[in-house]
């Protein structure tokens, strides 16, 4: 699907000849969390290097100064989604500073719901905020702690948080990394030899060859220091309320996410898809690539063929501009092909994961139209999404939700298919694992937190990261 | 499969007000045959105006100034694969000359099997070459011939070349396209209101809503001038030897070339291979993207289920740099991710379409049976490729090339695999469109043309296009 | 003299519909002051846009999206020397911050001696520093304070810096200039038409065409608001000490600093020099430029034809390298060629400013021996220089200092020149204007304000502007 | 004199470890012949390697991969006044070919006033060319020649060409240098040990510590080979015509040109217009810096004091823009400023070295005069400039000269001045060298060549270099 965007991906690694390197990697298997900025903070023991750019990974450290000056054993990076141009740069991370002699970086993959109110009280203490980015509110904490360890001061200063976060911190001697006490966004613990790992999603641990250990539990705070891994509680108690669109979108169907393979549970969805929407068909083909697994389980569980009826194109590029695109339907002939021989006369059933605005699936469903299909079917491995999320994902704004203003009969006009249908939010919940803990939120509007009600969509854009 | 390069893909339009917007489309859809540099030539009926530059289409064309420039109603372009640096933008086309008070721009797909020799000849008698590309030897033979009109001159320049090419050229007021004798390349024609529409593939066509038409014949020179489509044929005759590479792997499933859709083509090779060489598993996956369509078709012919058990790492850039990749496996873990849940503990039969050194396949059989599978039997949809090309692919030597010096046992050894079967060449050419007609010569060392014994790789590898 | 450089320049302007362009010329003119950065920031009444970034002026906004962001009636700008690489581009200038909903960019010109307290101060209460520069002080001491209005704000602020500073703020309605109570950087005011200008010189003025009004006065604040301008004095009182190297080197002649010509000070030193040091010669000639009219001063007071004996080449670039320069004299040659014709078989007079490490000067005399001078008379229009500055100077280490250890035979020795004399210090305050009212430390160690202990180099290297 | 622009500086050198350095420097203490573009070729005995580039030399050489692969013992250089963008670029020198097997590479300082005819000629033949400047056509002459050796083949094609040309030629072992039968431009030989250098001024073998040996005779070629220097004449004999322009405003000062000193006659010219044209003032000063010798010059013999009342910016840049510059006289005030010091009430001789359209002179007597000069009486160092040149010197149009329609008491009225005297004729040629084997048609239009018909602007801009 898109028109959904994740908000970053992080990862650290403690005990490594090539940190860096590896945070390299770690980045680049995270790339589908963030495409606008990356940074990486090394220690080399006594200090902190840094080196943060606007684009993808591969291209941010590609000069051939920049690896080597990030030494030592133990690194953090970050990928960002931000918005465009100078403030792309300014809000990329980790964010690194210097206070009282000391020096910390940190990397923030969520949305602190009371950065507002944490940001407004900072600054009346004098406190001079550099980016626009919520993720600087817990450096100023942090700096004017009274607390004597950096673990307790990185304690009292996360507790002042609500909302979602996963953060990793760099010292010059320790990683610590935190997960909200919801634990909306995935974090997991790897080893590799003697190195200690943390990662958003399993497939960062799987590039360097590391070992899968655990989850970090909601709330948890793992230390890492001269080898050893030490973990405390946050003192703050929540109901657990893991994101469920990770599954059914955002992560990649090869990690592991709260314990719990992305694949198998993708499939399921689509399984459980084509017992609740079934459809007489020729074939089965997916809105590549999110959508593959979903329409793999879709075909398996109905019995009806899977072919590739689109074919998407991987040259595009991120400033790729048609001047003058009047021509109908060109941006997404641009990212799509159809192929023909596939589609040509079939009664074909169209899987996607989720549905935003509907603009894109519009377009494609008139592209294999175009390519002869004779039915379209429309099946969603989601349920309808219908409110915004105020915990790391952009769909900041109920307006471009197709689903809260019209009908499914509505959208399925919209979108000029022959029939459409969702999963319902049971059924998803019957499949992904412990369904009850799972956050819906975007589905269901039941938000397991206060959300402030200044929360303004201008506010909420500029405080995300 | 990677290691083999296209080396370029070439358009053209005329009488569209949007030329060079017509061409940046459809250079972008023909971008995998040629990633290393591209360029526009435009006409506005006097002058001609180019942009040439190396890198990604999108990224060549982005700067706001460049296409206001590249004005007129037709124009042609040009993808290429090159080599590194300076020359890869000497190299890049097309190429723009002045001569005796004309322009003329010309773009090449193919390549000149007696360029040595004529470049000598022209060498001799005082002609100065600024690059090092076999393509330029054209417009030395234009501008040096006689004959008065522009058609007359490319027909006698023309056949002088032995070898491969397709070309379009443009003048101030024509469009004229041409296919050698053997017709080796694929190039065709389409019409898109009153435009005429020259393309490598018919994917091309499709990007910018244009008719697909017909093949250009195999000796076939098409001249369009004042919305008017004439043709006439190059004198000399040759068996057609279309490059039967092209269904295998080059062209995009999507397209037609050749007067054949790729997709089915390359589905039937798949079914073919099912039937020569059946396996008893449980899961039949590709080795994405190229073998998709293929490992289709071997999953419907032997009825075992067709899974994504491999997903394609698309972020991965042009300088992509892993520093002291030590790591065993790592280049191959950076551009493909096993879906543990799919392979853990299955009989798994992996299609390729082709091989060419097996040290990919050989990484990849690694991954995948570090993912859980129990057995995996590999399936390749074309024969053993035992013999260079010359006509423009960039299989160049003959050590590079596994299957020319070791058995079938010895490549499954190799790459670890359980079994191992290619596609027989009677099966690949029972399938392929008028499979007689085809150059199979890579797998057959049967040749359609002379080569010359001076051939050697490095004068080759300099003088392909 | 090479080897000196002043830290900055600064420019303001309030009530010009191109406040920028202004600006940008004021900076060009004020580019001796500082080479390595520079800035703009404009106001338009509600907010503050800002540009900067490292390099020449005329390059740094020479980009054509960049002006016309700067739009506004009111603007500042700063040109600054700092070291080298990234650090350039984060201790750039003006300095812009949102503090409480409010907006205010800051320029200084000079250096808090008392920076290091006042940031472990700030720091204790816990602030963060994102910059390495003294400057960043001030808008913490802002961003704290408790006044109410900007301007009590402000000039609480300024009461708690020691040591010598000019700065220009803008806020989004207000202009305001202050500089420390000894006044050891000049600051004056002009004015064009309805809209008044700060300057660090007055050549700022003449190149936009503005009238010199007069200096501000040491311990003066100056507000400008809605076309008023305004003044008030800081509280705390000070003798007065300009420093006397700006008429000895570092202003240009044809500015107005500390009310007074530059030129005809300059041209008194070389009076003053002749009448102290007079030499039986047949030509002056000057170290180019700077000593050009000190040197004029010479010729005419002893009656000795002054002569263009040595060419400076201005097309030398930031990064012009001589790779492998093991060749005698080689960085001076790059820099100047001595005109044979003029010098050989001639008794010179070579006058220079002042000697800071004697390097350059060594090889000078060479070049001109070279060129066949018979005799070399060394004549240096200022005293020893026998001590570092702290307001604002790069002299930031006595070792560097050859007058620190060496006598004037000793010097006169290592420059190989026949004869060497410094003018006396007795002799240069009795031709500067208010010869006791001038800071003249580095030449008596006789500094106007305490100079913490710790004042190492590192850290005065680091926090100076 | 601004608006009179040299189009080229060349340089070679044979026999040196670091010849591609000695190159680099070479074309530093030439860069003001020419500052669009530059390039260095060298050879290391076998083949020849090339970088070019546009702008100042120092930038185009500061990456630090350029110098080390420019090795080997030989190189030549060359620096280019050119005009802008992609042609920039495209007719940079030296110009490199492979032909016939070899290798060569030229530069070229003058104007070939067949380059039409010769163009015409070798197009009808079936050359291709790949630039405008007419310093291809000497390559395809060399590619098209017959004759076996390198300095035949040289020397048949040098026969061709008519005009003004100094050349420099590369080959992978020779270095040869020749000037035309007139003479028009300076070139010399020099030696540095066991070295052999080219240059087009002395002041280019100053910089590398090389020894200046003789000017290269008009028609002579030079062949520099195992060490071994030796001389040929071409056959064709013309009368010597040495550009007199050279000593008035192009060649530096501190250079030694056509076997003379250039300081020495332009400080006769100077003290010629002393006697031609006395002046009843108190200041004599120069448009620096180019007229600053002859201001001396007539100073010294008219016993009126020298001062320094104009400075100028050197911190311009190329691309250095005044947005909306409706401000008057603004362009000359970012390039000089007057020392009002030195101007106030004085009556001021202003010597300047030529006139070409008084643009810049009258805002420059225009700025003397606000700074409050009483008295402005303008003395030019050389005759008026009626016609235009060609052979090397960008004075292409005989409407931009202001002598060539306008009296002198014109030119007074329109540059604003008290009074007006140029040198005449007579009084020039009196003080230069061999005055009578003198080029001084733009000032007399008595040209020593015939000059073709068609010789329009339009073709004369595109083919000088």
């Amino acid at each position: 699907m898109s028109g959904l965007r994740e908000f970053c991906g992080i990862f650290g690694i403690y005990g490594d000849e090539r940190a860096a390197e590896k945070t390299y990697l770690g980045l680049y298997a995270l790339q589908h969390r963030g495409q606008e900025s990356a940074g990486i903070a090394a220690s080399n023991g006594r200090d902190i290097s840094l080196h943060r750019g606007t684009g993808l990974v591969w291209s941010i450290f590609s000069k051939p100064d920049i690896m080597p000056r990030l030494n030592g054993m133990s690194a953090i990076g970050h990928n960002r989604y931000s918005t465009t141009g100078a403030s792309g740069l300014l809000n990329a991370q980790p964010i690194f500073i210097r206070y009282k002699g000391k020096q910390i970086a940190a990397a923030h993959n969520g949305n602190i719901v009371n950065a507002l109110d944490l940001r407004k009280k900072l600054e009346d203490q004098g406190s001079i905020f550099q980016t626009t980015s919520d993720s600087e509110i817990i450096l100023h904490l942090i700096a004017r702690s009274r607390e004597d360890s950096i673990e307790e001061t990185i304690m009292e200063s996360l507790t002042q948080l609500e909302g979602a976060y996963c953060f990793v911190f760099l010292t010059p001697t320790k990683l610590i990394a935190a997960r909200d006490p919801h634990g909306f966004r995935p974090l997991c613990i790897g080893g590799k030899g003697a190195a200690h790992v943390i990662a958003s999603e399993s497939c960062a641990l799987d590039i360097i060859g590391a070992e899968y250990v655990r989850t970090i539990e909601p709330g948890e705070m793992v230390i890492i220091n001269d080898g050893k891994i030490t973990s405390r509680m946050l003192p703050k108690t929540a109901k657990q309320s893991s994101c469920v669109f990770e599954y059914i979108y955002f992560s990649r169907p090869d990690s592991i996410i709260f314990n719990e393979k992305v694949d198998k549970i993708r499939r399921k969805l689509g399984k459980q898809l084509a017992e609740e929407a079934p459809c007489d068909a020729d074939i089965v083909i997916a809105v590549p690539d999110s959508a593959n697994t979903a329409a793999l389980g879709y075909a398996h569980r109905s019995n009806i063929r899977f072919e590739i009826g689109l074919i998407r194109n991987h040259y595009v590029g991120r400033t790729f501009i048609v001047p003058h695109q009047k021509e109908r339907d060109l941006d997404v002939r641009v990212k799509f092909n159809p192929v023909t021989g596939v589609l040509k006369g079939k009664r074909v059933v169209l899987v996607e994961d989720s549905i935003v605005r509907g603009t894109t699936l519009k377009q494609l469903v008139r592209l294999v139209r175009s390519a002869g299909a004779k039915e379209i079917h429309v099946r969603v491995s989601s349920p309808p999404i219908i409110s915004p999320c105020f915990y790391g994902i952009d769909i900041s704004n109920r307006e471009q939700l197709i689903a809260s203003s019209s009908s499914i009969e509505e959208i399925r006009d919209h979108i000029e298919a022959d029939s459409l249908a969702y999963l319902s939010v049971k059924g998803m919940l019957s499949v992904v694992p412990k369904g009850n803990l799972q956050c819906a939120a975007c589905f269901t509007e039941n938000y397991p937190t206060d959300i402030p009600v200044e929360f303004k969509k201008e506010q909420f854009d500029s405080h995300q990261s």
